[in-house]
């Protein structure tokens, strides 16, 4: 299986990045920290898209869409918001270019300089914020419900293919609402409702839980978030759902009038996930051999490859394949026949297996003799040569059985590196030695939490979500602690 | 029908700007020249996006996503291609905003100046082909057939919404192929391809055919165009399909091998809709009474709307709307039931009026009493009370009916407005008295053209795809020219 592909063993980071290119996923572009989502890797998005924005339209929520430049009076209205953002922003300052006069080339035109500088959005809520005073005037028009899919940029200094990039590509919800109660229940609504897709189509397992005050959004008051632990024991927050309270509301002067004709301030809430969530796939499931995906969000679930020598076998082994295709498709399978005669079996073979089609059906003419066709699965490797009769049956079993062969490996991972420890000692002993998930009870306090990551690179992930609590005493300063929390390195 | 909303015959740039807003299309933003697509704006174009995205992939194009930036270099290395841009460029100059040290609040951090300006993207062939040169070695890798759905920047001084704004969303097909026969192939394929969606969905009757040569686009060697003529007899420009040449490939090097193994430079297209085809639906079909949508494209086909005074009465008239609310959708249709009490009929017939919604049904207990609906179309606001097992057929029939209507109200309007012309002093006449589509002879030469643009602010839409040459003399100069061009004034 030379495929020049470094392992996991090796280099775990090398192995990824070396992955996401391989199979076509995505690549760096000649502009710093921007990549070029390639199309395969666009198609396992586009996927994600379609059942994502279902969801999001089947608990009432609307498109829209907002400007890509936020003016920089806009963005400095909440405090703790500019606080977070302002050191990764990508600045419009100029809105023109020119020949320079001694012609030495095109120069920004220093007569066209802007007002006011616009900033490139790395998050909309104060341009919405801005137009929802204008959409909200009682009680009438809440709750206000709106999704949009949009690109975003924070300059990030160090930049990793999917997983952290300067532009990337998301959605982001902004909803507001009469009633602090209702907001909450909205913000642990969306946390539940990524919960169910990463879990459910992406075969990803997620704690839910809620941030610490530390590693909060900038501008909320609460971050439900999900956590999803990758194979190298590393944790990725794979989406964040806030509460924001009335902190927009109050910046943007977002006021309505109750039943009662009381004029309130509007609550809010935010959410997002993104192309980050590709990175999230790639780390849960794939092997030395390449991406291993899910059936779900596989653009192509089957492939065909044909095997043969004259024109004459192709021929023969072109119908069985067609027939076979149509059949699967007929049961709602995406299903590609690989009839190029440009590349060999094996070239093709190598190519699936990289790119994770999770099923392979490869047809020769000894098959079309003993009336057979060999089927592979991606996830296991293995092989079996069946009936022709039974291959229908059996592929579309297959891709629940994957999808749940999948979902299981993860959670065994996870579980296996999960870890309780009692003490301090214990915590870096675990944390060094095998990695994953540790709970270990704290102080609650940020210094204690600060010293922690400093010391340790470790952070608290979240504080799980609907776990019952458990009186102990914090693992650094003895202090008493409510609860365990779930301290991982991260990604 | 007071809806304070401006007549078409009193001013009809004012009736389109307060259409837009009150039907919930777009508004503008506080960013100068941005708009904010509102949820049923919004709506509308993701069914444009829908049905186009399938056409593309039924035409064999994948999708991708390219960088939103694209540094200065890259941008001047096809030289009518800057010349073309420069002048509307959002230029990205720092990455870093700063507390002012003297407490002045927010600034731009003049250390965080980029080492090469960015430009947000006003359109990607140069980011594109700088990645197709990595892409493509071998005839192996063409044809290559990509699209992207983004968001592009031109900076425009006098903006209107969907019009001309100085974002707006798009997309943009990129094609790269061995033989310049190919690219021309693709080029007027797409072209006919955005005829098919415009013609088909949009209900707007389209002419094909070619751009002369100073309103091409720059870059390209041949802009094949398609130009839907509105309501007030000016002209838009609907969609544009470009043959490239080797331009781009020789600006960034992207040469293949041959089967023969000869190093040739790649061929090229590009075209792009946008958001712009959202005014020409509003300015096609819409009415003083608002919005009018094709049956297609409407984001509820069929409104439901209740009418009572009791609690009893809204029991028994919900059943009945539910009733054949499900019956509906159990054909396909998409059905809204608007039991919302804290809103009148008479306030909701206004609304969906306004929205466009093809057919509205009211029920109220007169109708249950004598088994009958009152439905109502509204491209022709004629309104048929019928028996209650009929309304099902003749709705479903509606959706038919009314998308022909539109489409063939539509050319009606463009054929009574399309004139042919023998001289110049007929041309201003009928241009300042008629409007529309104007049929002449032209002498060929940009200066011809750019004499009449400035006397009469016409100018040349397309030279008609299809249509029979016919020798005749230029209008203006006298001297001969081999076929009819069409002028307008236009959007």
């Amino acid at each position: 299986m030379a495929k020049n592909l470094t392992t996991r063993g090796e280099d775990y980071s090398k192995w990824y990045n070396e992955l996401v290119i391989q199979a076509d996923l995505a690549e760096n572009s000649g502009v710093r920290g921007c990549m070029v989502i390639k199309p395969y890797g666009y198609a396992i998005w586009e996927k994600m898209q379609a059942e994502l924005d279902r969801m999001f339209k089947e608990t009432g929520h609307q498109n829209a869409y907002f400007p890509i430049f936020i003016p920089k009076s806009y963005f400095s209205k909440e405090a703790s918001h500019v606080d977070g953002f302002a050191k990764e922003c990508a600045v419009v300052t100029h809105y023109r270019l020119k020949n320079a006069e001694d012609g030495s080339g095109i120069i920004v035109d220093p007569e066209a300089k802007l007002e006011e500088e616009l900033i490139v959005r790395p998050t909309s809520e104060t341009i919405i914020w801005d137009t929802y005073r204008k959409w909200i005037q009682s009680y009438r028009d809440l709750p206000l419900l709106i999704n949009q899919w949009a690109n975003v940029v924070r300059w990030e200094m160090r930049t990793r293919l999917f997983l952290r990039t300067a532009e990337f590509l998301w959605q982001e919800g902004h909803t507001a609402h009469a009633t602090e109660a209702e907001a909450i229940v909205e913000a642990e609504q969306m946390m539940h409702v990524y919960a169910d897709f990463v879990e459910n189509y992406m075969a990803v397992p997620v704690i839910k839980g809620t941030k610490t005050e530390s590693e909060r959004f900038a501008g909320a008051l609460e971050t439900y978030c999900i956590e999803a632990l990758m194979q190298d024991g590393k944790a990725l927050q794979a989406g964040t759902s806030h509460f924001l309270g009335q902190n927009f509301a109050k910046a943007f002067d977002v006021k309505f009038a109750a039943k009662d004709g009381k004029q309130d301030y509007v609550w809010a809430t935010s959410w997002g996930v993104s192309t980050r969530l590709m990175g999230a796939l790639v780390m849960t499931h794939s092997d030395d051999n390449g991406l291993v995906l899910p059936p779900k969000l596989a653009p192509d679930q089957v492939v065909i490859v044909p095997i043969y020598r004259s024109d004459e076998q192709f021929d023969a082994v072109s119908e069985a394949a067609k027939e076979i295709q149509k059949e699967l498709r007929a049961k709602g399978l995406r299903v590609k026949f690989d009839n190029r005669d440009t590349q060999k079996p094996g070239w093709k073979f190598n190519q699936y297996e990289l790119q994770g089609v999770p099923v392979r059906i490869a047809i020769g003419p000894k098959d079309l003799e003993n009336g057979t066709f060999e089927v592979a699965r991606r996830d296991t490797l293995e092989k079996e040569v069946m009936a022709k009769n039974e291959v229908v049956d059996k592929v579309v079993a297959l891709m629940d059985e994957i999808q749940e062969n999948l979902y299981s490996r993860a959670v065994n991972h996870r579980t296996e590196h999960t870890t309780e420890v009692s003490n301090y000692d214990e915590f870096k002993d675990v944390l060094e030695s095998k990695g994953g998930f540790i709970s270990a009870h704290w102080d609650g306090t940020s210094e204690t939490e600060e010293q922690i990551k400093n010391e340790t690179k470790a952070t608290i992930r979240c504080i799980p979500f609907g776990v019952d609590k458990e009186e102990g005493s914090c693992m650094v300063t003895g202090k008493p602690s409510a609860r365990r929390v779930l301290f991982a390195k991260a990604y």
